[in-house]
């Protein structure tokens, strides 16, 4: 059963228990693409608009209180997810977003009639003093700092843990890999320790590109010059926001760039490639330290969560770092994409708006996700195999890297040929070659000693 | 209400009307990472080729027949959809994708139970004589071809619909532009061949990946090296998709390759870029020649589907060129994902195989969904302005480029300059400069003569 | 003629000039690989730091006083560029860069004889407490840094220009288009203040990641422990670095995360991505408003640097432009190749450096030398057509949405469509639909009231 | 000292000895941009274009026999290289190419006049019925497919010497790996033939993209329509080029297309990407398999060429691997700048052809230079390690997965289990677990067998 709307356009049918008005139909039918939908973080964010606009339109006497209040309470049932399933469209629509705008307009609207018996109009109402042009894109900054919230929270659980078994290592000997060759020895400790201070790294730049981010590009409406808008209307609202959401927010510095670039996303979502970045570094590590069990590196035990074959029994595979370095390579397209996105503004307005939103958000969700997984189900279960480490790092012949001090590098560096190419321990052939006695050897030669006075240990 | 069920990591409480099994509910469990399922598609392959198997097995003797046939009837249903939610989990898990392959296997073992009373291992008989390690692959490739068809058909239709205008359009003289500045003349039909053309070596592209995407894995089971399986199994199997899929499917040319790199895939997608790549040019000129009404260069009519403002009456806006060229951003940012996860494989396997699968059937999809989309929606409704691309091509200087075999190159640039400098028409100009007499000017520059004797109009 | 020169692999020949020795010679033999030499920016950053070493370690009494001021004199001469053509090998060469590093230690020793005649050993005593694994990362900062310089003087420059562009043009009202389509008033000055704005954010970013790259890897030698040097090496050389580049350089708070990952050029690189995401934007609005002369939108006159086209008289091109644009795209392709560089580190070293270093310093170097083109040879000297554009906003029909508050959407809609259905003015087609007086519509609908109350222009 | 020179813009100072006009001095002057000369093989293309076409248009007739004949010879010259010199302008520069190939032009005319006394004009002579924007792309494609002979060479070498390796090692038995963790045996030949099939792969990818690069726009002139040249010149200078270049050159299909969009090579990078993401994987085996010599999987000895560290004697790296994987991770990184300038076109003309020559010119360079290093200094060399090779294979507990079929997955499971977590070997654990007898473990668990019936080895 349909009903009939009418927009700007004429009338079209709806389905008759939809909330949704003729714009989003119009929509429905013209962008039958893909599967994924707006995300409702974004949704959310432009009802929150939607009831701090009609609260300040309201006190600034812009608008009828009857009015004002039922949108406001309209829009606060959809900023709470009661209405999700009303938000149908694609996201690969308009790329201002005014379809789903619309969409939050149309069914702010219907709900006023529906639940409070006012009648709003979805752009003359709802819409008083806006625009998809600034509304759009300050409901994306806002989704993202919505999202950034649990992504930094797994961030700081994962860097706990990291730290946790760099403090738990902190005196656990092994050898060291360069060129992913034998090296001079080092802890375990001081690995965790690199791993948990690249975090670090990244969660500073994170921080970092939060301001920008938090600026709205609310007040603008359609061009950026605030037309048919009260000129302190996006001051209110946004302090308005920035109580809801307890953010700094604020306008946007310049609201024209606000519009027509996304620098500030751009930026965020920077960060957020460089802690893909790092995540895959520290994953592949320990992928590596964990492989075997007998024919790999074997230092890690990972935690065994489950089968890791149909065909071969008994098999444990290392798949909480498998899905995220899988993230990590799709937060790495999604960057790509971002930045084509947002380099093909032209002059007022950026179109690819639900690109660089979903893709955003959809890396805060993944990266926030995997790394609590991580965290939770590989990390923090993580057992060292004491007996090989201890055995990898007595056989490796680059102690001798302790002895050139002492004798030099050219003599040093025969002394491992000849305990190579022989079969010989290190000690073997440097008692072979010559030039220092047992006990100098002993002396000079401490594993221990030679992972001694780093600043980070 | 939750049911007990038992794998080899021992006991686990699973929802009770659950299809699936025990290693299902332990990556529900331990894999809560993003919105993205499995996609459906890659289950219903993985459900062809158990049926497949089964009946393969039945025929080599190596599966009792009765538990055969539950296990044929069963995967039927599951490739036919009707218990799509029966596979639940999350795209990011095991790179390797065992867990929605064991998922497949418990789903059907647990229906051969329930509907036809036959009780079968969902490893040791329907996973009988395979991976997941040729079996994921293998679906991988079934899945992209299946996908396959709807794109090409789409970009058939979409070509077809610039076909069409380049025909309808190939008399309609306009401006040429070079550096987006006027250049020498040109027809409309003949920009729109252009675009048609850039789509046919797209086509060709993906019809030159399909070879290596028609070539399984099946039949090489954990390693490539076949261990478990009758010798004839693969190829046995990949004929029976042959048939019911109706393609030239084959067991892989080298199985060692088709476990631990996705070279295929990547080409496919390659040829997916490429056709993101001239889309975007496409769309982009559109856009331009459809911009206006008043202030752009409004040559062309872009169909109007909806309205296009939420704060501006009467806005017409390419939404349809917004959507595609967001999706081309798309498929440019999944190509680089695609590309890191192909490289990042360790010896007998690639374990990025779920976000391959994810990336290039999203694509796939898109490309089809939106190319399907613009050909209706935008291409096949364009209608010219020739009034404004008349004044645009009368009021041009290039045509002075005609002049340069008969007075030579640095004349005629002085002329373009006059014309330029002192605002006259071309003519006015030319006759002030002098070296030619307004008969000759008349004789040489014709339009209609200057788009004249290419190949291709 | 050759010279025999010998290291801990055995003899080989060396050109009789070279200044170079063994190892460097074994390189230019075993990486024929491409056209790119190692940056001298960086062979100069490590003989700075050799020099400071020799320095450091004489202080500390760990080198003999001669043979280290001979090194500091030898090495100044290296990084003051007087021996440039001594630094042949390819970028492509061992991730760690350890041939180049050696290539240094090997110059300088042999200047040490040559021009001291003080017989010094590349790696007991220029290398002394030193490795390349500490030695180049640092070295990669320096000359980042370094190259900083000119870039941000080339950013600030080019947005001063778009600065008095905005200020020059603050009254100069246009057409504000979104979605490339015409829309509500702006002043050019809003629009380049905008573009200053988009820049601006981008040098903020710039700057936000710059403290993590004045950490130096230096005092952490092979694995990050800083086994065999002194424990205060690292911080003396950092400090006479400080000195001698006037930047705040230090020690890294952890060295083994400066040696084993790159996040710190990561995050640089991405602030310059960002920016030529930006620039990309500002670029393609200037060849729009530029386009024409005639058949284009020609807002803007483009300066005229040279004839456009071989074949097509008096044609100007945005040449400028399109090096800048083209310089974007390629440091956007820099900064994929540098996330997966720097997401490969295994254990203690990524070995990806070389690759690292070249791109994050051709990007700096593009990017700076396209800005300060683009700023002198393209921004300066545009022009505003201000027939053209007064033309364009007087045929506008947008201007209708100052009427919305006054007779709503709907009818302010039916007002725009008459009027470009029956191409008439907008004046017209208000009148004749009707709702208004011509009194009323000549003072609500004011271009420039329109632009108002921004609080960014 | 300068001398004058003068084109459409006017007189200009050019150094006395330079062969370069006045358009290349303007270049010079506005484009100081970075250290990217435009690759000579695509000026040396640009000459072989200009002999062709000097002789086609006096065959037709067009152009007097004793100017055609002092270009063709001036042409011949620069072609062969001898002045290389004469070329100094910049790849960021216009994107049609026009400033080098104006610099062409102006050097051919030059020569004319100074070797053989005859005075043309570099625009009216030898530009004669072209255009930089169909010489240019033409000379794009000549370049590409000079370049892909040595990258095929190149890629069959290393093929061959990876096939060799496989044919050598057919029956050298060893662990497999899969998710990095033990698996069932396979052999190294098994594993190196996968390595030549993926080689094969992308082999086959690349010669599918030549045929629509051996399409050269040639003919088209300014925008593909032929304007100002004659209708049989682009197929003529195709069939001369054909001849020259010993290639199937044609002129191409749609010239429209030929002009403004790079298809054609973006698909050729597609191949060189895709052989890029094969060669990351293949080298990172190798790289794994060589590392130790004593705490890593040591089952392959890597050629020793030279010393690998600065300060630790006796290291040797895998240096080759790391160039090559390095160059994939450029060549990865052009690809999206290719994609991106691609998609940039704006009807005629993509303005960024520099980019995507030089591009497209340097990732056939690197890939081709880094395989050839890669075949002869690391592969041809590799050595196995027999003992360690098969201890690995000895201790493994996935050769379990050969008694599946005979006792089921699950016991089986918990044999490897056992084995697992009590330090046994698998036949000690599966008689410790029982069901099965000493002979038939010995009879079942047989690796020489497990490696059995594939297609591949």
């Amino acid at each position: 059963m349909n009903r009939i709307e009418t927009d700007s356009f004429g009338p079209i049918e709806v389905p008759a228990e939809a909330l949704w008005g003729a714009q989003t139909e119009r929509s429905r039918h013209f962008f039958a693409i893909g599967e994924q939908r707006m995300p409702l973080g974004l949704i959310h964010a432009m009802a929150e608009i939607k009831r701090a606009a009609a609260e300040v339109n309201r006190d600034l006497g812009l608008l009828d209180a009857r009015k004002a209040e039922a949108i406001a309470a309209a829009a606060a049932q959809v900023a709470a997810g009661t209405w999700d399933s009303a938000f149908p469209l694609s996201v690969w629509q308009t790329g201002s977003g005014t379809q789903s705008h619309m969409n939050v307009n149309e069914v702010i609207a219907r709900l006023c009639a529906e639940q409070y018996g006012v009648a709003v109009h979805p752009n003359d109402d709802v819409n008083r003093g806006q625009s998809s042009n600034d509304v759009f894109p300050s409901a994306m900054h806002i989704a993202a700092i919505s999202q950034m919230q649990p992504l930094l929270a797994a961030l700081t659980k994962l860097r706990s843990a990291l730290e946790a078994k760099a403090q738990a290592w902190s005196a656990t000997l092994k050898i060291g890999r360069t060129h992913l060759q034998d090296a001079t020895p080092i802890t375990l400790g001081q690995e965790f320790g690199g791993y948990a201070a690249q975090l670090a790294l990244a969660e500073a730049t994170l921080h970092h590109a939060l301001p920008a981010v938090h600026q709205l590009a609310i007040g603008g409406t359609a061009v950026g010059t605030g037309l048919n808008t009260h000129p302190d209307f996006g001051t209110r609202v946004a302090a308005t926001l920035a109580a809801r959401f307890n953010a700094p927010l604020t306008v946007a510095e310049n609201r024209f760039a606000a519009l027509a670039g996304h620098e500030a996303l751009v930026a965020l979502h920077g960060g957020l490639r460089m802690l893909a970045v790092a995540l895959t570094k520290i994953a592949n590590d320990i992928r590596l330290m964990g492989s075997g069990p007998r024919a790999g590196l074997g230092e890690l035990h990972l935690p065994e969560n489950e089968p890791g074959s149909s065909i071969m029994p008994g098999k444990i595979n290392p798949t909480q770092i498998e899905a995220l370095t899988m993230v990590c390579a799709q937060v790495m397209g999604h960057d790509v994409a971002i930045g084509i996105a947002a380099s093909q503004g032209h002059f007022e307005l950026n179109v690819y708006k639900p690109l660089i939103a979903y893709d955003v958000l959809d890396s805060l969700r993944l990266l926030g996700d995997a790394m609590r997984s991580f965290a939770a189900h590989c990390v923090e279960g993580l057992l060292v195999n004491h007996v090989r480490t201890q055995a990898l790092l007595d056989q490796s012949l680059m102690l001798v890297t302790a002895l050139t001090p002492h004798i030099g590098y050219d003599r040093a560096a025969q002394m491992a040929k000849v305990a190579h190419q022989e079969g010989l321990s290190l000690r073997e052939a440097a008692l072979s070659v010559g030039g220092l006695s047992a006990a100098q050897f002993d002396a000079w030669v401490d594993a221990r000693a030679m992972v001694g006075h780093s600043n980070s240990s």
